[in-house]
């Protein structure tokens, strides 16, 4: 009996493994569902410059199945790539190096064919880029070859040049069991994101509205070249191929991020390679590419990757969505400079929020909020890298119990590339770089907070001597007035004006 | 600016997300390359029905990159499918409903394409279903397009109707670190399948032989058709489309796992369903499809799925393999009737093994082997069923302290579908179903060390009264005869004699 080989298509691996993308079981595909739509919507409109304003409704259709639309006002997909956009696994406009919450070019094709294998329904697409049109598609996926099918389109005349898109699609759910999960991530969205505006019907006729707090939005990531140090032999094979010909010096310096001819020069220097040679020799020998890989991956000359690719919230951003959101009593935001990881930049930000609306943890448990790329995370969190550092910090040092005080912490970590260990994007995985970023961020925040704590309970200790000096200080008066037999009670309000300009100038000392 | 929008082939996906596939770092893939490998070479091996012999070998080359070398006899790949089967990703053999090591169709290609990241160099492939050539091909991959490269290709005379496959590669990895991780998966494997014949030879000329103990193999699995429970609309499209014209009755039978005439008519009457409407006609009316997966989904007249797709291990061999590799003193294995879950039959096996050469396990741990598909699974074992169902059983009522006593457990789940939840195979995601299984597992091999270890303890017991009878007997007998005047030691061999007998029987009575 012979083996029986054949190819599958991406689409039909996903739909095969769809588990691996979030799509286990009706509840946590519900959740699924929503968040990747949400996630295509948000990056729509940050990379197009537009606050966030987005419109999520769910509600139940054709007795059972559940019927999702999302609205954005981003910068809509062109025309003759909805099809694919939306009915094309791998298909996508986040192939480029700079930070987006998608990545793998998957969520909203893996939303389209869950709501396909489940309903036998297209998904339904209307998108603009402002212009005089927009566009309108009913999409289905032939999964076996990976393509769009169109069930149906039209042009619409676009009144007001709107632009943004609008997905409306139908699958089998469970909201009832996926509604804490969903509103729990529409809050994480909301902290990380005041400048975003959401509005939620859930399919009860709930309605969920989280308001625009700030009117200005983290700068948008610019894309970048990649840099030497993460470069393996698969890319510069392609960089080469594309660069064409010319001289190995010209090579370097176009081709890769932050090389100048100066440190170019250095780099062949030390490598001991002619920069006049022509890059086309090096695709002739083979065994030199590796070779060329290595010594740029051991290069130590290198200037650090450019965060410009990169778009952290900001402090003061953060510090809005958290008191927003949480209404703490004290915040504490630490934004740490950019660092790298095989070459990759990343910038990790890091909040405590204490007393206020923040509450202790139930028995065991942590308030750990976080995100990846502007994406909260609310699975797996045993196995991520915050969850590690947090257990690994002697609280004690800084007077904090995590377990029992009321404390709530907040970590950010924004790269190109997120080490995610599943398409699902639920956990981050254990590099030591980003470790060490998370756990000296969380150790400065963790001092501003030691400090608030000891100036607090200091005044409170002032308060409490002022209170009894003025409590006992009378009768003391009186009591020795009378043990000496004089009189007149002297002015013992004159002490207490005293001590009580010294307790002032002391809490403006700590001030 | 418009956006950019472009595809990306499978195996750019997964090259430039290849951390999902255990591909992290040199040390993480140097394990990953040797187990993917070596699964490919037993699942040809098992499904040939040839006893597997093993031979891997990794050594330096080149100054720093590993070469790695393994030599299987297995059922060898037909010379038209060689190319692809190590130079495509999503194409393999493994894509049926039956019980493999591999699933995904990608563990082979990951090893290539990471060796060609790395060194920029070909596999090397040999192999021969036992004609009389073999084929002997260098490929590498076009990741870009997702293509085999070809670089070199003969043919040999293949002396002796050799059948079997030997794959070579070179890759940048680092073996002193992931030695121990190799050497522990290895012996993994030793345990479940004692029928398999292992030799590795390590770069430092260390050489590891696992000797086989069984000649024979568990009943290779067999193809089936997908079971009515677990069928999607995508399934159930492509079905209809493979069957054409017929009657609705003829294809249920036809295409469906255990479904004969009479449940096939049960079911239509149910749905209220013309038995002889044609198939056809299905795929016109859309929404009907969504309506016969539904109903077919939630009909509890099905047979359950037939195991003979599965492959368990079976009781004898599974303590032929522990008691090779541990030496223990006393081994429980139990194995669960087949069970499903969604549509999916699988089996748990589960075996206890106590004291001889098990240790007590360090601090706060638990000795666990974890097995899927008969793959070992080294990594994230918090994550898995089974150590979530060891923290759940209330050992004491076994009078077991799995923490604190010499004591192994294992568990093994095969399935034509284990719901891992990342592509390298780590662990076992949480199924309801498989829970129970392992729970009840568990269970029933605890109450068999149980009784094993009330067994031992009482005969410890009733040795220690047969050891203080006789220390004391003679002496009371000669203080009583003493005491009473006589002369003659009454014949107390006799009364011991007799309280032996007692022993005796009662420990016949216990065993």
């Amino acid at each position: 009996m012979e083996e029986r080989f054949r190819a599958i298509s991406a689409a039909d691996f996903f739909y095969r493994n769809r588990e691996m993308a979030g799509f286990d079981n009706p509840v946590r595909s519900t959740y699924t569902i929503c968040r990747e739509l949400l996630e295509n919507s948000m990056d729509a409109c940050e990379s197009g410059g537009y606050l966030p304003d987005i419109y999520m409704r769910l509600r139940y259709v054709d007795g059972e199945a559940l019927e999702i639309k999302v609205e954005d006002n981003g910068k809509g997909v062109p025309r003759r790539y909805i099809k694919r956009a939306f009915g094309q696994v791998l298909f996508g406009s986040k192939y480029t190096l700079r930070q987006t919450r998608g990545i793998f070019g998957l969520g909203g094709k893996m939303a389209v064919l869950y709501g396909q294998i489940t309903t036998n329904s297209p998904v339904h697409v209307i998108s603009s880029t402002g212009g005089m049109e927009r566009y309108s598609y009913k999409i289905m996926v032939d999964i076996e070859r990976n393509e769009p099918i169109t069930k149906g389109e039209s042009i619409e005349r676009n009144h007001g040049q709107w632009h943004g898109t609008v997905v409306k699609l139908k699958f089998q759910g469970d909201y009832a069991r996926a509604r804490a999960k969903i509103v729990d991530y529409l809050r994480h969205v909301a902290i990380i994101e005041p400048y975003s505006q959401i509005m939620f019907v859930d399919p009860d006729g709930v309605f969920y509205f989280f308001r625009r707090k700030a009117e200005r939005m983290p700068r948008p990531p610019l894309e970048v070249l990649p840099h030497p140090q993460g470069v393996d032999v698969e890319t510069l094979r392609r960089l080469i191929e594309r660069f064409g010909q010319g001289s190995l010096i010209d090579f370097l310096v176009e081709s890769f991020h932050r090389v100048g001819r100066r440190i170019a020069l250095k780099f062949l220097r030390k490598t001991k390679l002619d920069p006049e040679m022509d890059v086309s020799e090096l695709a002739k020998k083979e065994e030199l590419i590796p070779k060329l890989v290595k010594a740029m991956n051991e290069f130590d000359g290198w200037l650090p990757p450019d965060p410009s690719c990169l778009s952290p919230i900001g402090s003061d951003l953060l510090e809005i969505g958290i008191r927003k959101e949480l209404r703490p009593e004290f915040v504490a935001v630490v934004q740490r400079k950019p660092s790298t990881y095989g070459g990759h930049p990343f910038i990790v930000e890091v909040a405590i929020a204490y007393g206020g609306g923040v509450h202790a943890p139930s028995q065991g448990e942590v308030n750990l909020y976080r995100y990846a790329n502007k994406i909260p995370l609310l699975y797996d969190v045993h196995n991520d890298v915050s969850m590690k550092v947090i257990r690994k910090i002697k609280w004690w040092r800084y007077k904090i119990s995590p377990e029992s005080m009321p404390i709530a912490f907040f970590i950010h970590v924004c790269s190109t590339k997120i080490p995610y260990k599943t398409v699902g994007k639920e956990y981050i995985a254990d590099r030591p770089e980003v470790e060490y970023e998370v756990e000296w961020g969380l150790k400065e925040a963790a001092r501003k907070l030691k400090l608030y704590l000891s100036k607090k309970r200091r005044e409170e200790s002032l308060k409490r001597r002022r209170a009894a000096l003025l409590k006992y200080l009378p009768h003391i008066a009186r009591f020795a007035t009378e043990l000496c037999g004089e009189k007149k009670i002297p002015d013992y309000e004159k002490l207490v004006a005293k001590e009580e300009l010294k307790v002032k100038t002391a809490l403006q000392r700590l001030a």
